[in-house]
């Protein structure tokens, strides 16, 4: 696919979301799981946030996709993604891994482990620090947020990392930072857009990852779908950046709700700025 | 009473909300709880969330109400739910059950068939697909948000639902929706106000049942409680709306709690639209 | 100090906070926990959530400050506390501590009482009803939120209250209310910035408490860093109120990030209303 044709197709997954308003069970953290619902909603889709280990086989039953964010982990939670993760394979829907804060806490590092090894998500998309760590690398890092390294990253070591890994896990990886890179082991695609800004708002990666599961409920193709995710928060970036250009960050953090909900396909396609290689 | 005599009695009842500032108990889900205090507050009542069981007896000795909602019910919360129902009925402060999903598992299902026969709330309100599990009829679950059924429902057919389900339980049943339907078995009042983006933010079912909280604790007449609770949010919808008609759905969200703190008598008597019956 | 060089002090605190980043650790309550994060990030710090257990220690480690905040405390969080208080003394990296609603029941008073004693905090910031709780005195409380006699308080009094409490506990002391004041049992200042409209947001306190996190991270003098944190909100509330004058509690809430994240050292020094004595 070159670059308008992979942008079509991920603009039509859109129209399926707010056709289908399709469910998308989270078991994430209490700091970003209000945004996080909002965000879903906003897309089109329809949020449900449940992590009592008994009930996590119905719910999984009448969702299309999982999303698992291990922001506020406990030893609780943690057995609760794992029987999610189990329960969506037997349904065979798209789980969605964000690893935050993996490299923080040797609790997080193990806990990533175990779910690759367990729940064998289909995508995994964290910051450099966070995919660094998982891939078995040094990493210095900042806690949940980015570190340093982030930003002075090489971008072609970056695609590399992301490309190995996919094809190690055998799943879509996405590195998010200054300039994305979402890869499947095979194709690896470059995202563009997003504003710095967007650090200094907490839960920007967690939302990040809440539309990725949203588009991955609806489209095959789970490589277009996570590249779709990724690239509409940055376009809400961008534009919340533009409506509010001399305020501060409360009403930024709630422009990216109002611009998540006023996306439209004319939108996404003039500033849609991906790469595919 | 008529639908002036009625609406007049409910704004009596902000009065005293906001004379008495009534302490409300939650024990409410993550996702909206800062939302479900911010309501209150935004209303004129004073908010506590408290969950651990062993705090709970001390905490419901302080409200004025008392507001059980499951929307990410745990083990541990739903026994802190029976023990807060328990102490509120020595207490004789009322009780509003918000059952969120109910019928989306069986573990929500049973809790809440637990939290009637052991808590006996004074108040339950949901939309129609909780109501209907709840009074035992076919649910298609459409997880935590209202299902498309729900928008296709028979008025007459639910108004006898919420009169035979509150004659049942004893107790206040609305049931929301785009028309709002609230009966104490004798008395049903249909509540239409509101907007239908108000199903695109999380969290205006639980801020409803706050509201209704926060009403119920200084009013007699649970009825009115419940149905000035469900308007207030309907009109804090429509006026929300008004403000921001090309904004998105953040600024909506924000304009919600706006709108609250800015209602008074006038605005009340004028918007509301109410019919006793 | 004079009260313009107390200022300067904290006010070049904020800029080490701009410089360095530093990551604060919260165990906080889940009502006002992305309001927390939200105001760290504003300020300029990087804010961590965690309250498992078993990563406790490690978080620490990257942590330049803890902060405490018992809001909806149940009993596996106040172990967590323990032990992030303990390895916190052990990394001698400050600790500040929010007792929300200590009182309001034999749970939260007690655990305040085992807080003081197996973690020794560094800051203590709360209500009147809460300090007086914690020294002993009789307490009308009001749940979470200041009480009556909060408003009512004699200003000398709570002045010989806060040092004697300092003192004592070898601690900062903060009570805030209408006039902040805080002591570290020598030097004693107060702080005439603020709105009464903070009160009916919920989670002021709670932000204020991270502010002072926050500041306490960089700076030496942990009753600079007190007064600062404080000081902030207050500026944030004033700024904030002339922002929206005419509009509701929802955006007043949102301006309130958007204040902080757009301090600077002119706004302060011109604001700013201490009185060191």
């Amino acid at each position: 696919m070159n670059n308008k044709t992979f942008l079509e197709t991920g603009i039509a997954y859109l129209e399926l979301v707010r056709k289908h308003k399709p469910i998308i069970h989270h078991l994430t953290n209490s700091v970003t799981i209000n945004d996080c619902a909002n965000c879903v909603l906003a897309l089109g889709g329809s949020p449900i946030m449940a992590d009592e280990e008994e009930e996590i086989e119905d719910i999984v039953s009448i969702a299309s996709c999982l999303v698992l964010n291990i922001g506020t982990l406990t030893k609780r939670t943690l057995a609760s993604m794992v029987a999610a993760g189990k329960a969506a394979h037997k349904r065979a829907i798209p789980i969605v891994l964000d690893p935050v804060g993996a490299g923080a806490s040797q609790f997080r590092t193990k806990a990533v482990q175990l779910l690759l090894q367990e729940v064998k998500p289909s995508v995994l998309r964290g910051n450099l620090s966070e995919i660094r760590c998982i891939a078995g690398l040094n990493v210095q890092t900042r806690g949940v947020d980015a570190s340093t390294e982030d930003a002075m990253g090489d971008l072609e070591q970056e695609k590399s990392l992301a490309r190995a890994l996919a094809t190690r896990l055998s799943c879509v990886v996405a590195i998010t930072g200054a300039i994305d890179i979402v890869s499947d082991g095979i194709i690896t695609v470059t995202i563009s857009n997003g504003r710095a800004r967007l650090a200094s708002v907490t839960g920007t990666g967690c939302m990040s990852t809440s539309l990725v599961g949203t588009f991955c409920s609806v489209g095959d193709d789970l490589l277009v779908s996570t590249v779709m995710g990724i690239m509409c928060m940055g376009i809400a970036g961008e534009l919340g950046e533009m409506v509010c250009p001399h305020r501060g960050l409360g009403s930024f953090h709630q422009s990216l709700i109002d611009q998540i909900s006023l996306l439209d396909a004319q939108t996404l396609l003039s500033r849609g700025n991906i790469n595919v290689q």
